[in-house]
């Protein structure tokens, strides 16, 4: 099944001069929304995974789903300060500023291998940073998966040292 | 499967005196979480359900996989600011100041009848934002449905109006 017709552009959200890509018309119809399931879990099926990470908050709808059809353990990655429990941190630096996400402390062990999850990948600063999250555990990321990727922007530059995919394209710009 | 065991307390967080319901044990194990998206959709069994509205962000990990798991639309429900498409707002009282939630004008059409979901319910604010939200939008609150219950907090006085369910109860404190 074809993703990208139940993608939205919504023009100048968050700001003006931005086309944003709205996954709202997928979640909202069921038969797309299993489509696009198989359709992640099709990408690394040949791939050992042990776990699942998926980034707050547009990612733990298909992190979640996965897991839950996979049957893996699954864990969040979230902005620092949501998460409860014992935290390792990651910086990454935005167009102005930076960030930090962070994973529970016991969220991944050592040599684990771990599927990394989210909706968009544009410029590739929170994929990045949860990849090096889980080698701060000393787990292994087997892979990097987006339902969608804007390739125009250097997501994938940033991630080379990790297998990295996505379902819809969008770029050329 | 008793869930309670898969809930980890840490206490002081996110402030002092406070012990936070922690469910990453639960996303952690597979078996558990499997039971608990089982349970959850046991609940409203018997009652029609024709979409599931879930809560940035934990409430997307439940709220996904039970769209998944039976057949149905997923909308989501935000803070102010998130979501891109139009919106409806809907303001609640915080112990100090408010907060505001919304939903796309789209998510809901008149006389749907929706099963809202979270991973908490504890003063009930948010929820019952979330409720009149889809009331907004001529929507039906066909119930509301959360994993774990403070049952010492005002939660289901709060929406008295609507049938509200939850799998684990936390109270007598």
């Amino acid at each position: 099944m074809e993703l990208k017709s139940y993608i939205r552009d919504v023009k100048d959200f968050p700001k003006e001069g931005i086309c944003f890509k709205d996954i709202s018309p997928l979640l909202g119809n069921p038969k797309a929304f299993n489509s696009c399931i198989d359709q992640l879990i099709e990408v690394y099926a040949d791939k050992q995974i042990d776990k699942i990470g998926a980034f707050d908050a547009r990612g733990f709808l298909f992190g979640s789903v996965m897991a839950y059809r996979m049957n893996k353990p699954f864990f969040p990655i979230r902005k620092k300060g949501k998460l409860p429990y014992e935290t390792v941190e990651q910086s990454y630096g935005l167009e102005y500023g930076k960030d930090t996400v962070e994973m529970h402390t016991d969220a991944v062990a050592k040599g684990e291998r771990v599927l990394l999850v989210d909706d968009l990948l544009a410029t590739g600063g929170t994929m990045k940073a949860g990849a090096q999250l889980v080698e701060q555990l000393e787990g292994v990321v087997a892979g990097c998966l987006a339902v969608i990727e804007l390739t125009d922007l250097p997501g994938r530059e940033r991630l080379e040292r990790y297998e990295t995919r996505s379902l819809i394209q969008y770029g050329g710009n």
